[in-house]
């Protein structure tokens, strides 16, 4: 699919009339609900129901078919099956219908014959100028535009208010258990989408319109794969320009749940790691399960974010305190330190209150609302805090003691308007909705309130840095390389040259005397690597034999590999042996290039070394980089201080390897089209000021390749 | 404090009779509260009101003063102020009570003069034979005994029913805090206690006791911090050998919390990982939040464990599959495969089904009951899963809904009644309490259960496996070591050989020339390093040379050294400069020993070099260790296939090695009042065969020493 994000879809959210083809009387069928909920939220454009065999649907003038309808219509539900969906499609074309919402399954994702039917129902569409929403989705609303062409049963109690939360959803289950959650919790949803098949219009579109309404604080994306890392990143870079925060529950994180996703989807699952260097990229707030997507949701759904990590606890229980300051240093923030004079002023409220933060009161505060009151006057007074959480627990919400406490919280927050006010409180929901009215935001757990307040600090730092650009992948003419083939080191590492990359000295000899005698010349000590298109990993099949002193030695470790590789792997075709210039004194990194399958050419850099093999340092990011952008890369890796000097060693030459990594990045990608991945392994990196060199490299083209 | 776990703790949990000093006829002060509690309870001891004003409290007889009381007293409740409580406990001592539980505060929490006081009261009761609970505390309850000698608002609704869950928490207001959620979950409680200060009665005795309790499923710990190691430990091994399980919200985790703990209590705040290292090696689980340990607890509360670790997941959503599929493998559990003829007959229930796990039977098995039971009488005939969530989310909650599909569930599950079944469902709680009454676990979130089944799964793991013993600490006579010192390098080589740690030959020289002429006798290569007592990190001042192939290149070293240090640490002594064989082809590791201050001595084993010591990938366990247990330890780092002939580089002698770590725990364990740490830093760890060789070692010694 290509990006089509210039495309407006006004149509789908905000589209002046409306027709149901298969619209029902029936309240609990899919081609009944849409019409209930447009009629019950007032929807202001006109509404066609269609059904053959009915005059009238809920109330409504209902049409035989959609070819006899006698105004323009915007958008068309097609609430039919999957045999009559092309059918209908047509009459959309034919009646100029500009967007297709499509319920039914039967498509994509039901074999070979569901495959055929989507394929061409996307022919015709493309050709007719019709958007297309599905199929097998749960359509649409905008609660602006009072627009709900959805079936989800979230909306049976009762038609929502306006609210300031968009969802953007691949899966319409998901999708439409997310929309009943945030019901339950009070939080009003701005625009809500199902994309289902994605068969036209996919989220990351949905995405892109979305970050272009001033109403939404904040957007919620439910990926399962991808269909375009073009519309994807569209709707993200928009997102991060208008600083509306992004919250992803994006699902087959694990191998276990990526073998699920490719059997219930048609989509294409990306490496995991990739997904999370986008979100990374773009600032993106990925949610590990439901819970944490709504806490994160509604404490960013008021528009505010804390100033700076200065969190202030003031507890009822000392205990809940230190747990409370373990979720703020585990979450990144920092517990402010209350200044002398306001600890004065708390021991002179209570003396035997523990003044220093977290502050604990005693539970005198709780029964004693001057109390309260006082404390957090001359808590907020000091301006030692960014946010402030209240623990309040079991205490204060027995129905005497709710109000006067919320009253006496209220009254001194107001003297404070611009602080940041959680409370921590086991209530009933009505009292929690009290308590939320009054502009608190309000946790049960204090873990989920500090976990939220983590998300909206990550926000507020994100506005204070420059967003990420994607440099443009330039133009490059076809390289000469063959199709479908792994390049010997020696042509691998030619291509790394001409792009900048430098490999040591080196010559390949035919035999064991050849060798010792271009060893000779070069000057000892030398490297020697046995030379094959079949042997990707060397060592461990005895190919590499370093730090060869003399012509003897080098002899005898040919004539040792030219005796034992055969044994081991009798199909390697060996080509040589490659003597080299050994490299001392530099720091061992792995850089290599790929084609993720959902984001194209990506690079990955860590640092080398069986240790670190192990721990999988390792970090990635979509290709290219610029030279700065491989700088920052490099510096995300946990060991990067070993080549920056760790403890008095030397430091490397960091530049010329985020010049290497740029470099890399460049070729892969502007040669997506042939290279289908490069090994650098090891990439040394020499003392600063010495540059990198390449001690092997292992390039493998695609099958498109020239 | 000295281990007391033997002491009985009958006459706090299951007393025949209580007196409350300080009894009122006002039910909200906390000398009321317990009154109202045990009456309402129907406690079928007798109880005796202390209050000199009144005739009669709250219905009962009360008495002037604890002496006046006609009959035995097994526990008094001393609702009395600090200055209050020193004659109360004389008056208890008196009349031969056995345990007094003390609710008053400004005790050690409160400064020089409560700490005084808390001093006097500890003696008096010791001498006179009186246990204590507190001070600083809410008491204790036993559901099982109608006994309720606590002033936690918690009971204020209404008195709960026995449970299986035992509740020891350092905090009163976490203690009641969770009681009420737990109250609020409709779970049961056995005993419950809140130790406080902790001034007799810790923690570690509550739980020996409520781990001999046959009623207890599970036990919940509240640790700040430790006032007894061995009383926790003896807590602990005892609850496993019954195999109950422990979980454990232990606080001050972070430096932040750490700080926050020393500042509300008097406890030592151990090393977080050292808590770490003990719940590990008893099995306990260790929760982060109060959210996960009542999820736990309340899975654990059945007494029904998984055999396995299959977990099969039916979600009336795919995308909902796929993030539950995700969880299971978060939590290192494992997505349970459907036979092929279960697969089969899934599609014949419903043809557009996927009927791999996870199953999605789409929204179907919600309106027609008829195929969930089939659906699940399939799935748990084939006996493919020891665990079963059916996510129902926002589905089958409407009540018309709710009760023939909980019957459904109920039905096939009746059919195959040894299966472990959650149902993740959003509904309100009384519905919830529908579906856990017919045996189900009920979660709103399938993460939270998939959290839960994880824990149940570690618990059913530790049946299988034999408990840890803690060796015993040999006697020892005592090392001729200086006090409160730091023994030079050759000074602490010479310790680790005298218990079986060899280090590389070596000699001291005076002077360059001695250096050289040493080295000339021992053959090279050699090492040289600077003989300190001030400088502990040799190579960051130039004080190591390595790989010296001459006596000039020897004698050209010392000189260095001799030159620049002096410069560079003016007030370092310099003793001398150790000429030592070189010692190649190892695996560095550090291997030290330190004394904890809440639990004593400890080991500590991680890989060496710079790159591991970024990671930080180190373990550690109380020593001492045998070599088995060393080795498990040793087992544990991450990179342990560094040692273990990874990607083909030799094995090393990793038996040696367990051995030299047993070894080095036992003298930490055997001499901990005079050594106070000792840092083998690089263990060489040779090839198989070939053992460990001490390069470097700085033991430090007590200011207690000899």
């Amino acid at each position: 699919m290509s990006a089509t994000s210039g495309q407006n879809l006004d149509a789908l959210f905000m589209p002046r009339s409306v027709a149901i083809v298969g619209a029902s009387s029936d309240q609990r069928r899919f081609g009944g609900r849409p019409v209930q909920y447009l009629i019950e939220a007032g929807f202001s454009g006109a509404i066609y129901p269609v059904n053959p065999n009915r005059a009238e649907i809920q109330g409504l003038k209902a049409y035989p078919d959609l070819r006899s309808i006698d105004g323009p219509i915007d958008c068309a539900i097609l609430a039919v099956n999957a045999e009559d969906t092309q059918g209908a499609v047509e009459d959309c074309i034919a009646m100029g219908v500009k967007v297709a919402i499509l319920y039914g399954a039967g498509f994509s994702e039901a074999g070979d014959e569901g495959i055929a039917r989507q394929e061409k129902l996307v022919e015709t569409a493309r050709k007719g100028g019709l958007r297309l929403l599905g199929p097998n989705c749960m359509g649409a609303l905008n609660t602006y535009a009072g627009f709900y062409a959805t079936f989800a049963s979230a909306l049976e109690s009762s038609i929502p208010e306006a609210g300031t939360i968009a969802v953007a959803s691949q899966s319409g289950g998901y999708g439409g258990y997310l929309m009943k959650h945030l019901f339950l919790r009070g939080l009003g949803v701005s625009q809500w989408v199902t994309t289902g098949n994605e068969a036209d219009i996919d989220v990351g579109e949905a995405l892109y319109w979305m970050a272009g309404r001033e109403e939404n604080k904040v957007i919620l994306l439910y990926l399962e794969g991808l269909r375009s890392r073009d519309n994807l990143i569209a709707g993200l870079e928009r997102a991060r320009r208008n600083n509306i925060p992004v919250i992803v529950m994006k699902v087959g994180r694990t191998s276990a749940g990526s073998a699920a996703a490719a059997s219930h989807t048609a989509s294409l699952t990306g490496e995991d790691s990739v997904y999370d260097a986008v979100f990374d990229a773009y600032g993106v707030y990925r949610a590990r399960t439901t819970d944490e997507l709504l806490d994160v949701a509604y404490a960013l759904s008021k528009g505010v974010l804390p100033k700076g990590p200065r969190v202030g606890v003031i507890s009822i229980s000392g205990g809940v305190g230190v747990q409370i300051a373990d979720f703020v240093s585990d979450a990144g923030l920092e517990m402010g330190e209350v200044p002398a004079e306001t600890q004065d002023a708390l021991r002179a409220l209570v003396p035997h209150c523990s003044p220093r933060n977290p502050i604990d009161m005693t539970g005198l505060v709780t029964t004693n609302h001057d109390i309260m009151e006082k404390t957090l006057d001359a808590v907020l007074a000091s301006k030692a805090f960014d946010a402030t959480l209240i623990f309040l627990g079991i205490s204060g919400s027995a129905p005497s003691m709710a109000g006067p406490l919320q009253t006496a919280i209220a009254n001194a927050c107001a003297r404070a308007p611009d602080q940041l006010m959680f409370v921590s409180i086991t209530a009933n929901s009505e009292m929690v909705r009290e308590y939320d009215q009054k502009g608190f935001l309000v946790f049960e757990d204090p873990s989920r309130a500090i976990e939220a307040l983590s998300a909206m600090r990550h926000f507020a730092r994100l506005r204070e840095t420059a967003p990420t650009e994607m440099i443009a992948v330039p133009q490059a003419t076809p390289l000469d390389l063959p199709p479908a083939a792994t390049l010997n080191e020696a042509e691998g590492k030619n291509l790394l040259a001409e792009h900048g990359i430098r490999s040591p000295r080196e010559t390949v000899a035919a035999n064991a005397d050849e060798a010792a005698s271009i060893a000779s010349d070069m000057g000892f000590p030398v490297v020697v690597k046995v030379v094959s298109p079949d042997i990707l990993h060397k060592t461990e099949y005895g190919g590499v034999a370093l730090n060869l002193r003399s012509a003897d030695a080098v002899r005898h470790a040919v004539e040792k590999m030219a005796a034992t590789i055969p044994g081991l792997l009798p199909q390697a075709r060996i080509e040589g042996y490659l003597v080299s210039e050994m490299v001392e004194d530099g720091f061992e990194c792995i850089v290599g290039t790929h084609l993720d399958e959902a984001f194209g050419p990506v690079i990955t850099f860590g640092l080398g070394g069986t240790a670190v093999e192990l721990i999988k340092d390792t970090v990635c990011a979509l290709a290219p980089l610029s030279g700065e952008q491989a700088h920052r890369l490099i510096r995300g890796i946990k060991t990067f201080p070993l080549l920056d000097g760790y403890r008095g060693a030397p430091k490397y030459d960091v530049d010329a390897l985020a010049l290497a990594v740029s470099s890399l990045s460049l070729l892969a990608a502007s040669h997506a089209d042939q290279i289908a991945s490069i090994e650098v392994n090891p990439l040394k990196v020499l003392p600063a000021g010495k540059g990198v060199v390449a001690l092997d490299a292992v390039v493998q083209t695609n099958i498109r390749s020239k």
